[in-house]
């Protein structure tokens, strides 16, 4: 007996939920967990189950294609022993980088991370102690190589998804639109407040009582993709703006390994503008 | 086309999944959203789902309740144009009931509340003004009078479930059998801290930083049910006993009016001590 | 013995504390509680502290103004006993005016409604019930006749500050002017995102996974002025902009009654876009 | 111009505030910020100010003493550049020592830990690299060697307050008391509620739908002493134990980083079974 979670998106119709769950009850399928929405603004219907099966991944696998190919759908089917594989970018703040390593390291964050890239040297001690490969690419003349790294170490890999944790530079389109759905930022603020540079001496002269951050896809515009998870916190006139700036990164690193988990345990579909993340 | 919520619950095992939503598909209808678990402690599968159908509700009722007659289920179904009749019971404190009514006078919780019965008379007026029967029956010789118009009035108004909106009696142990997982309290407090009287002096003599409270449903003892919902809010040393109180007041509120509307939206299921409360 | 409260706001100096404490112990008044902060931006000493004296309020206050005089400060002392006077404005919403009354009528919110005006009759009934003068002044051609009854009721009733409580006109530069510093808004989003018009759709669109409100004096513009307190409640992808909408409501009304309490006990000091809110 | 936090306890009573801000006034400091509460279970009044003066230290801490004496209070006086030397002890979770390192070595955190205790080798290593000594002390006959070597670290680096970070040991009543109001814990759930062993399988069992963590003062009952500050994080049935502990975990950080920078920065008051906090 195996254990799997399977995700489907497709355009919402009649029937959905009885071709998957017949055809799994015809393998021998055993369903643990199921969760199912039908996204109104896109149409899409996204569902996501985890079912246990006594039978070989390939004919499991090639038998759910064949028989839920009428939907036209985007499937995944995943062994739950099978641990995504994330590629990391960062820059020079250590927060995030380091949280997710204690994560991984300590089995309370089920993936693996192979490879760090970065435009700098700082994280490379840290991230090769930790198990990772690290390289680092200069920017100082435009994100092309980096990028190209970047595309190498997806097909060397393996890599299932992509995190940007706290990597400061712009995606160029291209990538933007070949991770289309696998590529996650962390924003140091609470979005759609405070998009531009420097939003902790925004909120100060503003004069906030709450910051928050927030875990997003990139899309073409770094700031402004489709919302995974957010989290805030209070602050009151004795938080300078370096005060809130120590503050957010707790909310940082929290509200990004909440994204980073829900990426890995299949939980969010990307419907347009807007994500549909289950519990 | 009318759309339905549908309940199951049942002991687990292989095929609920495709039972149910190969039946559904049979009668035509279309899942709009789905959410289930298996819950482990008690192996009990609980199903959710709203769907919507083109067909007369007895006849889909009778072809649902044979087809799915094998498992042995709770199954309720419900249209949503259907709104549950709630019985409240009250005291003297008025927040709860207040803010109940101000909800679904105002649309916003899909409730009715056609009788209010309370050990006293203070609250009568602004549930007459609301439009509900208000019965008031004392509780100086024991509660066995109310407990005989709790169930008549069950009866009369086809009450689906109770809640007990700051009631401060114990519920007997007949009524409470009667009523399994349809009897919801609020206590102010977060259980399981501070059970008995007094907690805000309790609270404020441990000088805690945070208080809260938990919608709960009532068992054999008060404040031992299997929890709903629960919330809490700050405090600091400048906070009274006093003003402790006050604070949980808008607590409980919210914590009872989210434990009704997800009651009323039928997405709590009971599971021994504990409860499967989807989202 | 009466208790009062003492606010006094001034440029930062030395010798502030020392001539104040001093004064006060020249009084035989007793320091209950004292908080004190330098606002760095403006340069602003705000302090607030509660004292005990047995002297009569008259020569207190006259000893307190010619000692003091050389701070050149605003300062503003009342008798803890003495509850503000609060003038509130509405349209037709009535969840923050209705939460205010309650506060106020069952003894949770020490001030005063004497009067309540409003562009709409809707609130009246529920006002006058309240105990409150209740006066509908059309804004169809503009809020200058709306406006001139609000500075009357000011004077006649001994305002001590304004709440709009979903107002929803924009109050002319002069009335804002006037009322600087005793004019509070609440903003059902949370500031500074979605400032516009039909925040809920906004947000839903955007697929938020959190929404708030913000309690903000009024400045020229009206959703940009010096933040109070602010609230928020996590949302969901099942959420639609009508649930968002709802569900602020709630938050709407938590942040205004925390704004209201504030200002009530003399917490809040305006320091040019920023507040210093002591807790 | 040297800025100082001055803390002060003593017996309430009228005139504090005069004598400590005329004094002050006298050596010419000026005060930057300013809290006082009377705590009124214990009569204690607590005061905590920051202020910069143009004196030497000696000179200056020798006229506040003197000028102070009558008060008979527990005097603190701190240069803000001298940060408090802080002994942790451990066992072998190292989430929380892990977090407190984090936060020293990036500067978020004013404390140095010269040292670290524990009665396992497990965390030798971290602690050592972050610059720590480490002492390993078996506690399987008894902690009276580790308490041994508690007392002796203590005098050796000149301890200001220690911290148990997730220790597991019973401290000695004998240490305890020595170590009073200087003595901080951090325990893995919402206290009151779960004090004993396993919380997270009672929380679980009992379907809480939010879990805690507290920090407080160590008395003769571990899991007893005054509260320094908590926190809560939501759970749902969807959450095992072993979830339960890995969400708790955030949270034990949090709460014991915010605990530990209260302290830090004189912020927290010991008045009998409660603390006051300043924020």
């Amino acid at each position: 007996m195996s254990q799997y979670l399977f995700n489907l998106k497709c355009e919402d119709r009649p029937g959905i939920v009885a071709l998957v769950s017949t055809t799994l009850h015809g393998l021998g399928a055993n369903v643990l967990s199921n969760s199912a929405f039908s996204e109104p603004v896109t149409s899409t219907y996204c569902m996501r189950l985890r079912f246990e099966v006594d039978l070989s991944e390939e004919k499991m696998l090639a038998q759910l294609q064949e028989a839920l190919q009428p939907l036209g759908a985007e499937i995944s089917v995943r062994n739950v022993e099978q641990v995504p594989n994330v590629l990391v970018l960062v820059s020079k703040h250590d927060h995030c980088l380091v949280d997710l390593f204690y994560r991984t390291t300590h089995n309370e964050l089920a993936i693996n991370i192979p490879i760090v890239i970065s435009n700098h040297e700082d994280l490379r001690e840290h991230s090769e102690k930790s198990g990772a490969e690290y390289i680092a690419c200069s920017t100082s003349h435009g994100t092309e190589d980096l990028e190209a790294q970047v595309r190498q170490a997806i097909q060397n890999h393996n890599i299932d998804f992509v995190v940007l944790a706290r990597y400061m530079q712009i995606i160029s389109p291209e990538l933007g639109a070949e991770l289309n759905g696998r590529l996650v930022n962390i924003h140091h603020s609470f979005l759609p407040g405070f998009k531009g540079a420097a939003p902790f001496q925004q909120a100060w002269e503003r004069g906030v009582k709450m910051i928050g951050a927030t875990a997003h896809f990139v899309t073409e515009s770094l700031d402004e993709g489709p919302i995974i998870t957010q989290g805030v916190t209070s602050v009151s006139h004795r938080d300078s703006a370096a005060d809130m700036k120590l503050k957010s990164k707790d909310i940082e690193r929290l509200v990004l390994a909440d994204a980073v988990k829900a990426m890995a345990s299949g939980k969010v579909f990307l419907c347009g503008a807007k994500t549909v993340v289950f519990d």
